[in-house]
């Protein structure tokens, strides 16, 4: 029963859909959805576990495994709150927020646009929405029923949104609330600080605070000093972390894009000082991180660099350019690389009162390194995994839904299926083959229901190969079917072939550019 | 050079030992140093980042991978809090805890232990030790002081000590603070919750209130209704969880194995309620967590079963065993395997109002299944590998330290030297060695010092083999001599021999006990 397969729907997929596959196939669902959920939390099910496990493999196989200038850390979560005085966070890590007095609802004063209501150059009042696409046609929408409510005769001038943070101690009772649609509720925005707070220890002061850590970076600078002394590292060299954290996120959304609570891949990559040298590494490492995204199967035309304007980068900073990718719902950031100069590390010298300089044998110096920090989430690549893999197609006159995912990041390699369930023979072989292949990889045994069903189930979540065992296997040559998931095409293999074809794919590593010198 | 080993020495390792060597070779150090530490939280340098990683790779391998009942599942780390109120922790989760008002020092009441001292029959007053091994001879030479002090006359009594937990409040202000050494000071025993609170959204007020999870099997509970709705699993099955789980201990001690922040490697096994079939299967858990820990490499001898009484258990539970480890610091619960009956998703039923039933096909009946947990912590593993593992032998007269690790969880699995590092075409063709190996499994470079101290910087961090690159390989016959760890014997094998005893040393994995039926 070979399949014909089509040319996938291009660029279909919806937030909607990836949301549907995710919660229909247990790959991702809400936090403690029996108790109703909390807001900005995931919980990962047993396929999204997997896919989430294999993306963190192959990002820790490629920048640590496979390079001879990375090392690991895997640092606490909680840690001295000097760390975050240091690194700046406890002073300037906040987002504005502005609070509706009557309705108490919270918003990102900077996701809160507002704009004037004119007619014939005079102001009858504002209107305000929520960042969105839509945003404009809509604030153009309310601007004509508050001139139909107000019956103001003549033109209307044009709506021009602005951001509730730039509202002017004048214009911020004027501006009505999202909630109640009226003006006077809205309170200044104020700064709010993202990082979750708690205590250490039996006492609950001052003294005892200790924060959710909001990036894994910090971690790698406290133990610079440690790794220099104890490791056989050499500048320039990386270290890189991957560890949950948490953002007290006012309104969290857009899926697991913003979340909470989520997961970071960090590498910092300490270099000589010299003014010449951060931008070729810089680039080099866009370059690389570029280049590993599409060979875990990102689908290269929805990638793109956002270079951030100078005027706009943190006064220590040098550089930062984004990788970004179209998601459904926009193009965000997916992975940013920043070049950092010293900042850091000079701020933990100065807070700790501990040395943070590096002694170069080669240049006989010592020098505080400079550092390119190539920072990415785990969750925000996993929704981009999905997004490039989800497609549907036609196969036979039927659609199917399939998730084209690299072999390396599927979570089951194969599916190992015995044609009829009835038959023992074909069982036995078929289970004898299963076990003899989880042994080297995750797979999956499915003996219930039709074929052709059983193929779409595997489609649906990403699994490559399909084995078949069926009559000729046990009573011919030993031969079974091995079915592609991506072209349907169906050939018939040796047990030994199809092991070594599955095993093979599974361990696939795209090459990728060498360090930098 | 081929060197003479000699047998380990035996049972050697002390705590202290260990904590040099983790600190020496980056393997573990104290969170946040540079600040001066924060108690009870822990940072895996490079070293021992590979090997925490290769003890979760092994168990989610063999727990979930290779086995075709059990499903993997990552919840978040804060979840809704009426979970925790569903399982207990909110009401029960805590520890006795005792103030000294005079030096602010608090101390875990069933740590703190007290005696009267009395002489011929008349009390003189009291001692008070904290608990340790040596903690009976310390409070007998303190009774003895107390009776100097007194010039009390007549014979001592026995010192019978107690824990500060069953003081009466008429004995509560005779017992001396361990601070001080005078009585007055210490606080009635209260009642201190071990859960980390926080906020989350931008109120903070009890609506708002969060838990850092004490345990990862609540969410794998949370989750029950979920993994059943959307995955393929038939009663009986397991759900496992690996990940991050914070307890403010109120005295956290002994290096990592009992820490505020820590990995749990948790598992739930449901079956059906029959009275006769969990105490198979809770036997048959136990059976394959301990030939799980040998088969990494723990030593037999030092393991050991430690059935709970029935009068300890906790009201719900059938019954629970820790297989326990023998550390330096004493003999201590590694991995506990609990009956658990329907306990906790019967509490969730009855606090969500979601049905936890499971309709059993074959059985053509509805019920809450019982569970089997298993529930390890990674650091307490990582602890006991490396006391099992730690070895000082003598070779060739001289005395070295060496990992004997197994090499699935060896953070390198070979280095790569060549012999010399001023001969171009020696260095040349162990790069390209190293090149091919690295795409397979982690391998080191090294090429300065001596050949002998580089092999003896491998066996302390554990490296099963040294492949050394000379002058026969690139004149001669192109074979490499592979040393192994433990026995120091050298042979001369191809390269090709070399690539693939190393990779199939990282990749061999032990037979272990079949499903429960």
């Amino acid at each position: 029963m070979p399949e014909a397969s089509t040319q996938p729907r291009e660029g279909a997929s919806t937030t909607e859909e990836i949301i549907t596959l995710c919660r229909r196939r247990g790959f991702v669902f809400q936090s403690s959805e029996i108790y109703g959920g909390l807001n900005g939390f995931f919980d990962y099910g047993p396929l999204g576990t997997e896919l989430r496990r294999n993306i963190k493999d192959a990002w820790w196989q490629d920048m640590v495994h496979r390079r001879d200038d990375i090392v690991g850390v895997d640092c606490s979560i909680l840690m001295h709150p000097r760390v975050w005085e240091a690194s700046g966070h406890v002073e300037g890590f906040s987002d504005p927020l502005v609070d509706c007095r009557e309705s108490k609802m919270r918003y990102r004063a900077d996701q809160l646009f507002f704009a004037a209501v004119t007619v014939d150059g005079r102001t009858l009042g504002y209107v305000s929405v929520l960042e969105d696409g839509n945003m404009q046609p809509e604030a153009e929408e309310k601007a004509g029923e508050l001139k139909r409510k107000e019956a103001a005769q003549g033109t209307l001038g044009p709506v021009e949104l602005r951001p509730y943070t730039e509202a002017t101690p004048d214009e911020q009772p004027l501006v009505p609330s999202p909630a109640t649609g009226k003006p006077g509720s809205l309170t200044p925005p104020r700064n709010f600080n993202l990082m979750f707070e708690t205590h250490v220890g039996a006492l609950r002061d001052a003294s005892s605070v200790s924060y959710l850590r909001p990036e894994t970076a910090q971690g790698i600078f406290a133990e610079f000093r440690n790794i220099v002394d104890t490791g056989r590292v050499k500048v320039p060299f990386g270290i890189a972390q991957v560890g949950r954290s948490f953002r007290n996120e006012i309104t969290p959304r857009n899926f697991i894009f913003r979340s909470r609570e989520f997961e970071q891949m960090e590498m910092e990559y300490f270099i000589p000082p010299d003014e010449d040298l951060w931008p070729r590494i810089h680039r080099e490492w866009i370059d690389w991180c570029h280049q590993w995204l599409v060979s875990i199967g990102l689908r290269p035309e929805l990638l793109e660099e956002d270079v951030h304007p100078e005027d706009k980068l943190a006064h220590y900073s040098r550089a930062c350019t984004d990788l970004t990718f179209r998601y459904p719902f926009g193009t965000q950031e997916l992975w940013g690389i920043a070049a950092r100069g010293d900042f850091d590390l000079r701020r933990h010298q100065e807070f700790s009162g501990k040395s943070m300089e590096y002694f170069d044998e080669d240049r006989k110096a010592k020098y505080i390194p400079h550092v390119i920090e190539p920072a990415v989430g785990v969750d925000r690549i996993f929704l981009a995994v999905l997004c490039s893999a989800y497609a549907i197609d036609e196969i036979g006159g039927e659609t199917r839904t399939v998730l084209r995912l690299h072999p390396r990041l599927a979570p089951y390699k194969a599916a190992v299926l015995p044609l009829v369930k009835n038959k023992p023979p074909l069982v036995e072989r078929a289970r004898a083959l299963y076990h003899r292949l989880r042994e080297e990889v995750p797979v999956f045994f499915d003996q219930s229901g039709a074929i052709g069903r059983r193929y779409r189930r595997q489609d649906e979540i990403g699994t490559p190969y399909c084995l078949t065992v069926d009559f000729e296997t046990v009573e011919a040559d030993g031969s079974v079917t091995l079915r592609d998931r991506d072209t349907c095409e169906q050939e018939r293999v040796t047990e030994d072939e199809a092991v070594e074809r599955v095993v093979a794919a599974a361990r696939r590593r795209s090459p990728l550019p060498s360090p930098a010198a």
